[in-house]
């Protein structure tokens, strides 16, 4: 096993530390094999039994992602709608998507119940099968930003819409769609802190004893 | 926004490939501010609408942990049952949890409908809190296994029945309990792949287009 050093670990924190929600992108678009080497290290992440249960899907065709970019617009609108006065003033003014602009996107699906695995892990907690897909989204997002490759995750969405936008087979679940590509304004505070929509709690640093 | 080196990426990339689910740990503890550094490391991770819904409870009380213990026996026991044959041999062999050994429990749960964030994000996909708090655990142990502390998720126990036990508020759920403490035997592959329950496959590294 590599012993890791303090200046690596140090690294590693800054790359915890800046690893951001990108919501504002760069138009042109990544090499392929950059693409390629995000999802393979995606593939390292863990999974329960080793089902690997995630299923990683580029959405390059203009019609679909005019479709998700049109759900996303109606569920944006619709989150606005229930928030009044200042809070809804600074939820609109919150730029929650780089859709536009953003030359990839990449729809994360989940399969429920896979037969890789034999269901080793998952009996009394089922929701640990999707919950290795979020691990490896967060990999492919650790990886990327190191890289110097943005990722923003959208989640203001339809998921059984986008579903059949994408064509998918419906015993898949989203768990996430991705915008990647180059970063337009990188930051080591959230947007939401710096746009003063929420600040990180204190208390959460500290453990609560049993 | 720093740059990270091919040097770094390279590491990363070990640590990913070595970030292990362990299940054999040595009984001496680690000292407090390693453990410290680890949660606040976690707090570092992505949260929806910065919610930030994660709760880390250490679970040091022996009766509380022989509780625990015992919820996974029966737990395991009833997963073995449903098992046959050769089947059952090869899941009875896997050691499938190191609480007998590890030197720490650590409980993570979440909070499904934080104050906090104010609901930024989880209109259409309310998962994503707990999700969040997945990648709040993933933190955690890749931060734990770059300072050489190995990390095991137990999900093998009744959810519901842990949580009776650890006395929390049953707002939250529980999301993983996890063993903490230095690993008896570091492995670059996952011990299911060596104990031949299962292997990656290949095809997941591949793009699905759309």
């Amino acid at each position: 096993m590599p012993e890791f050093s303090p200046v690596f670990r140090e690294q590693l924190q800054d790359l915890f530390r800046w690893r951001r929600d990108v919501r504002h992108f760069r138009r042109d678009p990544l090499p392929e094999p950059v693409l390629d080497d995000l999802l393979r290290t995606a593939c390292l992440a863990p999974s329960v039994g080793l089902s690997e249960p995630w299923r990683f899907v580029r959405v390059d065709d203009p019609r679909r992602r005019a479709a998700v970019r049109a759900d996303f617009a109606r569920c944006n609108a619709s989150a606005l709608s229930d928030r009044a006065g200042a809070d809804a003033q600074r939820y609109a003014r919150l730029k929650l998507a780089g859709l536009d602009d953003a030359p990839h996107h990449v729809a994360v699906l989940s399969h429920p119940e896979p037969a890789q695995g034999r269901g080793l892990g998952r009996g009394t907690m089922p929701q640990t099968t999707t919950w290795s897909t979020v691990m490896a989204i967060h990999t492919f997002w650790l990886a990327a930003t190191a890289a110097g490759i943005g990722v923003g995750w959208v989640s203001i969405i339809d998921p059984e819409r986008v579903m059949a936008v994408l064509d998918m087979d419906p015993v898949l679940e989203l768990v996430a769609y991705l915008c990647v590509g180059y970063p337009a304004q990188p930051a080591s505070t959230p947007e939401l802190e710096r746009r003063g929509w929420e600040r990180r709690a204190p208390e959460r640093r500290e453990w609560i004893r049993r």
